[in-house]
């Protein structure tokens, strides 16, 4: 019987700047009497991951530029939010409806670059990680010098899509996993070539994993017991859709 | 601890039309000693809904039309296949690097429609349900009249996104469950009012299935534990972006 499990682990504390994430989430699953496997996947929200790098900024301190301010107007947003999102964007794909959709210089696309003032405090603004793959890889190699086991890493992020209303959480970084699980090369029971079956596995896991997590940062990393991870040099960029090939960015 | 649990049901067999999905499922969950509960969440692969339903054609049987034949040949399609779709669609959104996006009739926008010919047996293609929430409905009361437990249901099927290469499973049909879990009227531990957090929980439940079921279809049906599924009146529609607010739609 296939069979997943996937456990919130609770009480992480208060991350802070210099904190290590890989010590918290051992810390985190000795109290709770998890323990951690080679081949469990952890799914980690970014915004913890964000926090422990100093990946936040006081409003206050930013100055917005002309074209932030004339961007705020226009979408009814705050203009140092608008600056900051500007400045972690490579380029602005759509604005409208209140939204600003642009892309990072990760190459995610996504609304205001993944910037957000939730579960970071008053005032304060969290970005991504400026390399989510190698802080998965950070996160790994800490627990595997502490405990011993190198467990894939997801980190996540909530993500809103083009047609369908609502966020699902989708990967941003990976390390220790293939982020597809590609079942190309195999046959169907009938003989049937399965051409266009690659699941992107990772953000299945990152949406799996937020159904546990919840919003308010209280679960902020979850493990998932039960899926065979393969592979120990995914990356979380392998999910890009190359722009020569995308039918919804350059028009 | 929160904890979800994620079950594939085996050993459903060869789907017929005229069968029972909510017959099947029952008899498979007593088969593997599994009892369903009001608060679980299935999730069943569209395909398995298709054939019960008798939305599958034979392509030997489909005479394409000069604008599918004309289509085929751009995309380098089964002209038949693209008449399919076509009949499938209300619009055509994009078509290029051997895709065409559409708006179906239901309103999903997707890559051919949702029309596909794995797991269905050579020469036939397989549809969407003509409504996936009332096939969705309708196992939900097959099981409540077999067993006196209603869980929630969703109807799945693997979409393609923008931007992001890979499928994940969606939800295209629901009954018995809120598709949003909806933290907007809360604030976040720092008294931050969670203005963006609505996550299309009904989406990341189909997609946490697909881990366990694979696209082999052998496991097309999986039992979410752990979930606290909210309302009883849920709609895959409401997961659809109204055309008026959408960005990457009309140009």
């Amino acid at each position: 019987m296939k069979r997943l499990e996937i456990v919130g682990l609770e009480g992480l504390g208060e991350v802070r700047h210099g904190d290590s994430i890989g010590s918290l989430i051992v810390h985190g699953c000795a109290g709770q009497g998890l323990t951690l496997a080679d081949q469990d996947v952890l799914v980690v929200a970014h915004k913890i991951v964000s926090k422990a790098e100093g990946q936040v900024l006081k409003l206050a301190e930013v100055q917005p530029s002309p074209r932030a301010v004339e961007l705020a107007k226009e979408l009814g947003k705050d203009a140092r939010a608008l600056e900051v999102i500007l400045r972690e964007s490579r380029r602005v794909i759509r604005t409208g409806h209140g939204a600003i959709i642009v892309e990072t210089h990760h190459g995610f696309i996504c609304a205001n670059a993944g910037v957000d003032q939730s579960n970071v405090g008053l005032g304060k603004i969290a970005l991504l990680p400026r390399d989510p793959d190698g802080s998965a890889r950070t996160i790994r190699e800490e627990i595997k010098q502490r405990v011993g086991v190198a467990p894939g890493i997801i980190v996540s992020d909530s993500f809103g899509r083009a047609w369908r209303l609502g966020t699902v959480d989708i990967a941003v970084g990976v390390a220790g996993l293939r982020p597809f699980k590609d079942d190309r090369e195999s046959n169907d029971p009938y003989g049937y070539e399965l051409r266009a079956a690659v699941a992107a596995v990772a953000d299945e896991l990152a949406g799996a994993a937020e159904i546990v997590m919840g919003k308010k940062g209280q679960t902020p990393v979850v493990i998932i017991r039960g899926y065979e991870r393969k592979g120990e040099d995914g990356s979380a960029k392998e999910l890009l859709r190359p722009e020569a090939e995308d039918l919804f960015r350059s028009f």
